[in-house]
């Protein structure tokens, strides 16, 4: 996705108007992080930014538009791609990244995504291009490691990355339970034992190397 | 969880009532599969169910009691733990069953107690009941493939069998792709080499092996 793109049919703001949009996009996510998408209303995301609620519907025709604005910015903000040298440590680090990035930073947003927000076709969307500009991202630390000989040629990288990060959205989501570096060092542990057996071989994957 | 007790503070119904109240829970595990927990009302509830919203009302006090009696039966529902002598076998017709669960059978049920119903702290009990219930059943699973010979001594039945669920919960709630038995094959790759590698050796699972 490019970050530079506005949303079609709204006008990119600049000068006054972008630091309004900042300070709005900015509540959305944090009354997102506090009460979640279904108790979110305008008036308390303007009144949190400092603004007239009027001043909101001016940009965002509703609670749903400035949902996925918020959520796009979120997008657009970059985690580093780990590059060591050593494809173990670089499997833990980026799980730790992850694992931080949840927890510390956006644990409230990342809620959302996953919630009944996500039945919103616009936010599944999000969602959908969250994930396939992550992957790409990240592929180059899973090339590297082939072009070393630490992973088997073939490996594919959305594959083995999905893996990684399969059981940090699990104890997120699913079963509830804390997230810290152990779990990430388990999922890494986990991902390279797999891609070593060969199990992320693209011609193994019988047809799951698609993004979506 | 002991299927026969119910909740504290309701009778157990029997006869007509049962009936009724069989009626209703089925009928409100049917609306949240098609309408979602934010949109499911009493009244619709009631009326799939073929009764009277005060029939309703007479034993569940509001909506929220009434969707965690639901999910608590749908949880009380098994799944059969594979026996086939050989684990490769085992976990792939596991992950197959879960994949089938989730996509064919109960939708609609996963998707509400992953979406923001979890906020509750009622669901989010029953979701931890289920899990700690389904890994204490499937554990003779693993148990059975470490006295054959087939995984290392000391495998963590728990920490295994949340490694096969991941890529599958994954997919369903995080990525938004569809669920298949290449899924369900691919997990059991996974989990299996990582398994074969020791990576579920509880002594090296460095505090990962509570169920939550």
């Amino acid at each position: 996705m490019d970050a530079q793109s506005a949303p079609a049919g709204r006008v990119k703001p600049v000068g006054r108007g972008a630091k309004v949009c900042a300070a709005v996009l900015a509540a959305t996510l944090d009354e997102l992080a506090e009460v979640g998408y279904a108790n979110l209303t305008v008036e308390a995301v303007a009144q949190r930014a400092g603004v007239h609620k009027t001043t909101v519907y001016r940009r965002w025709k509703d609670r749903e538009t400035l949902v996925v604005d918020a959520l796009t910015e979120h997008v657009a903000a970059d985690l580093p791609i780990p590059d060591t040298g050593d494809v173990a440590s670089d499997l833990r680090e980026l799980a730790r990244l992850l694992v931080t990035h949840l927890t510390v930073t956006h644990l409230g947003v990342a809620a959302t995504m996953f919630s009944d927000a996500g039945r919103l076709p616009e936010i599944a969307d999000v969602r959908r291009r969250f994930f396939a500009d992550r992957f790409r991202r990240a592929a180059p630390l899973v090339t590297r490691a082939v072009e070393r000989g630490q992973l088997p040629e073939g490996t594919d990288p959305a594959l083995l990355l999905k893996s990684l990060i399969a059981p940090i959205y699990l104890r997120l989501l699913v079963t509830c339970e804390p997230l810290d570096d152990a779990t990430a060092d388990h999922a890494a542990a986990i991902t390279l034992a797999a891609a070593r057996a060969g199990v992320f071989r693209a011609h193994d994957a019988h047809g799951q190397s698609e993004t979506h």
